[in-house]
């Protein structure tokens, strides 16, 4: 039997047990949803991604897209699985009826896409890019803008793509330089380059909705100078028929180390008069509208990295419980059988490690998914705009926790595995390779921590900052009650007491020193604060677990509820203890680095 | 320009300032050699490996062997390069002129071969095995065996291979099951399949040489009943002339994540009538002989972690220092041009973390070949055996530090580059792939923490262990002279003394308590033992360059002194601390991990 691809307990608990996503049946959009629609989209993601998916995880990795100079090709294994998605209607769950959507609430559907994405590698970055696109389209662009663009891509015949990126701005997103001329009808022409455009080119869709930033001649410089506009490969018409091919070429492929089910592309726009496009909004407001896929994107980054961890947990973890090997230290007798690895302390203390992150990584993403869900939903408009305030503070923390740990989770699954571990015949190195794109891609770690220290922690006086570590504290203080885990409750508000010194003394520091200087520790923050609300949110689920055990469950549920509790102790004892460390250097504003001048590297 | 594969200068500092390999002219074997042969041999394998193989690496990496089912077909550029190597005599640069080698002292034939090993990933491997082959037949073999298969494998005519593990026994050699039968003529027939065998099969020799680890039919059970053949792939005339083929076959090769240079085979021995072998020294005693090349190996792993690292580190400095992106927090004029990356802090902090673990690495590998030198050839016996003792205390973690850490520093080197660090236009990613392999083979990084915790540092009534703690002793005791580098000194005897502490209470729970527990947490000690000697390494270097700059050196130096300070800084602030959080665990004997059972997981 394959290893499974996630732990379908765990995910029902976290949706019924911890994020109590049945409560949301009382909202009005939610009315006809009850738990059996729940479990049964789960279900069928979970046969979609056995079916179509694990079976070709290895071919997809060993035959990543080519281009002959002329034509992207990519197994036809990759258009069979997600037409297959499509065809259920699982391209985005969260639609509205009248799209064509299942209308679920964000965490049931990402409770089903779980499956999927964590099977199909990246390749279900096609849909997931697309569904991000429509979104964007939907909030800033023109009715015809939607029916045109927006209705096919719903119905999964067209694919959508962000392009930002250029090879001399990377990051640095004001120095983009890809131009935009108006035309005597409306219309703008495109020039320029753009890189890392994940679903560029392929012929998996009936055309291609680019969402390009570009600076129409005459803007101002900088970041305020881009807007964004829709550029379609192949032009279509008012009747919604596919025209003739638009100025957008392929330029290349890049060769990259994991995520090979997604083509990367290198794109050139309107080599020879320019690429037809339209403006979505208003001019010189793009980035402000792209930050709205691209928010979405960093919680979605979090997601994939949080299941690429779960589901190299899960493989590691059913080998380990198969795989004879060796005998315990203790053993009086060195001719006795071998036990199976799992018996060794030191793969026990790898596979627990992966679990604390992996199932940490991914309780943090369906937070945010909860908190993006209330921020639309929730009843009144102050619930609204408490979820907002925190979900819009945390997402740095959502997008770089997951892609930070979630890889190193990998590593030590490959680690269990050993020599096999290293092999393609299973694949645990892939899980590695393709989650390590993501502490890069949708800004940097780097990036993230200086938007959480210098941006979100200060932004409407501390606002989101302190409505976030008031959760925190609710939870030590209800958690106090119980006493097999009073001493981790008071160990949480010991580490938000920490937080809160190291914070105010750096925000003290940052107004008479040199910012560059008391910055330059921030990922160290970015780590703290990480792993605090990681140990909110394992002790939040020890909570649950200790409640259960004490109802006497059955025997299975008896196993689940101890290994939550086992979890939680040792990112209580492994790892929250770090943050004491990563505070001092914070704190002490740490120069080793910083006084390092480039010459002497 | 091509950035440079290695710091040239930073392997001039480690061989001629701090391990002073000058010096060893004194010593009789030394007697024709100076710093201008020293150099010139480093210069030799500097332009090998800048002709040879930085061209070829993404080819290699792109191109790994293939198996028809009858032949291997490896890239002919892999030929190429090692006939140079082997042209130039550097194919085992440490041999006696005897034996047509160099008859360099370890570390200068280390600074030489260094750069051949950071540039051709691992295609030099073919040579290095060779080499510990030759090394093992010389030491327990007959004169007979060492003439027939010595000889040419010095001279580059035959390659060597070591072949031990099986598929059903993994680490838990005792269970190996691979048979030998003794015939009238004292030959033996060796049956059984072993796996991961490195070089098992290529036409780039004329034959090839495997050490088999088997069982004599009536042997004892587990460890006590292994022993060591020669099994040629084709056998060998008494005249020297090559023969029949002998029963040998390729299974099979690994798909391997990285260290394509070099294959990785499946082997089967003696599918009809056994394949002929030779038995090397006594029987039952295979496993002794088997970890003289073992220990050998183990420093080589670490030598090759460590400098996959540092070659890791100088591609994305020089990118660093090239590349323009973003500009700093603190710039007023958001219209500015950009900064290249290296004035962002968080990218120097990123290439001082490498710059620490990776010529951290280097040093202690270092040191482990001064140490494997003096024990051969110090004047006195005393020396020797001092030498000895500490080299065998300290090999665990000369393979495992830079295993673990030396991937953490490629890593890093992926993230400066971002994008472009995961794509295969630049090599950092295929550098990451490469050093995974590390932290497994020869001994995973759990095996070598029970190795050190529970073997190394109590053999002996503590002997090795106290004599290296010692030398740690005396480096504090000198540097406290130097008053800017007194407050580390004073830090290091802190952490000597926080280890000692938690050794004696590890070491006392270990007559009382069940022992699976109290050494659950050997990993964490490992790797408390290693950050403590890479600072006592890091604080020997800056007291060189302290009192270097005391001598205002010119400018160039200048600069590099202050960065192995810089360096020095990082690693005591930055990571020293962590060695009490490590040692918490190891002391409280957390059982977190340990009392999880396997069910809960």
């Amino acid at each position: 039997m394959p290893a499974p691809i996630l732990s379908r307990r765990d995910i029902e608990f976290f949706l019924y047990e911890m994020f109590d996503v049945e409560s949301l049946t009382t909202r009005e959009r939610y009315q006809d949803h009850d738990r059996e629609s729940f479990d049964a989209a789960i279900d069928i993601a979970q046969a979609i991604a056995e079916k179509y998916y694990v079976p070709i995880r290895l071919k997809v990795d060993s035959n990543q897209p080519t281009f002959d100079g002329k034509k992207v090709h990519i197994i036809p294994e990759i258009k069979e699985g997600l037409d297959a998605v499509i065809e259920a209607g699982l391209t985005a769950p969260t639609t509205d009826y009248a799209m064509g959507g299942m209308q679920l609430p964000q965490i049931a559907a990402s409770g089903a896409s779980a499956y999927i994405a964590a099977a199909a590698s990246t390749s279900i970055g096609y849909l997931s890019l697309t569904h991000a696109n429509s979104n964007l389209i939907e909030a800033y662009g023109t009715p015809e803008q939607i029916n045109k663009w927006v209705t096919p891509q719903r119905q999964g015949r067209f694919f959508g793509t962000m392009a930002m990126t250029e090879p001399g701005a990377g990051s640095g997103l004001g120095d983009l330089t890809t131009s935009a001329t108006k035309e005597e009808d409306g219309t703008y022409r495109v020039k320029g380059n753009k890189i890392w455009i994940s679903g560029g080119d392929h012929d998996l869709s009936e055309n291609i909705v680019h969402l390009v930033l570009a600076r129409v001649k005459g803007a101002p410089k900088g970041v305020k100078g881009i807007s964004l506009f829709i550029v379609p490969k192949y032009l279509v018409g008012d009747d919604g028929k596919i025209g003739d091919r638009n100025e957008v070429a392929l330029a290349g492929l890049f060769h990259k180390m994991g995520g090979r089910g997604q083509t990367s592309t290198a794109l050139s726009f309107g080599e020879q008069n320019g690429a037809e496009a339209y403006l979505v909004g208003e001019e010189n407001k793009g980035l402000m509208y792209m930050f709205h896929m691209m928010n979405e994107a960093r919680i979605l980054v979090g997601t994939g990295a949080a299941l690429t961890a779960l589901t190299g947990f899960q493989y590691s973890l059913d080998y380990a419980k198969g795989r004879p090997q060796g005998r315990l230290l203790s053993a009086k007798d060195p001719l006795a059988p071998p036990v199976n690895i799992i018996e060794h302390p030191d793969v026990r203390r790898m596979l627990l490690t992966q679990k604390a992150y992996s199932e940490g990584a991914y309780a943090l993403c369906l937070y945010g998914h909860q908190l993006s869900e209330d921020e639309k939903t929730a009843p009144t408009e102050s619930e609204r705009k408490h979820a907002s305030t925190i979900l819009d503070f945390l997402t740095p923390i959502i997008k770089s926790w997951p892609s930070e740990w979630g890889p190193k989770s990998n590593d030590l699954a490959i680690q269990v595995l050993g020599g096999h571990g290293y092999v393609n015949e299973h694949p645990v190195e892939m899980f590695y390779r393709d989650n390590r794109l993501n502490p890069i891609h949708e800004g940097t770690t780097g990036i993230q921590s200086l938007d959480l220290l210098c941006r979100k922690v200060p932004m409407n006086d501390f606002k989101g900052y302190q409505a976030f570590l008031a959760e925190i504290q609710l939870t030590a203080e209800s958690v106090k009650l119980t006493e097999s885990l009073q001493t981790y409750a008071v160990a949480l508000q010991h580490a938000v007491d920490n937080l809160k010194e190291v914070t105010t003394s750096v925000m003290g520091a940052s107004k008479t020193q040199n910012l560059d200087l008391v910055f330059s520790n921030s990922v160290s923050y970015l780590n703290m604060f990480g792993h605090l609300t990681i140990a909110w949110l394992w002790l939040r689920q020890a909570e649950i677990a200790t409640k259960q055990l004490g109802k006497a469950p059955h025997s299975d549920d008896e196993k689940f509820y101890h290994g939550k509790i086992q979890a939680m102790k040792y990112f209580f004892n492994s790892e929250l203890p770090l943050t004491y460390h990563w505070g001092n250097l914070v704190k002490n504003i740490d120069s080793a680095s910083f006084d390092t001048h480039p010459d002497w590297l």
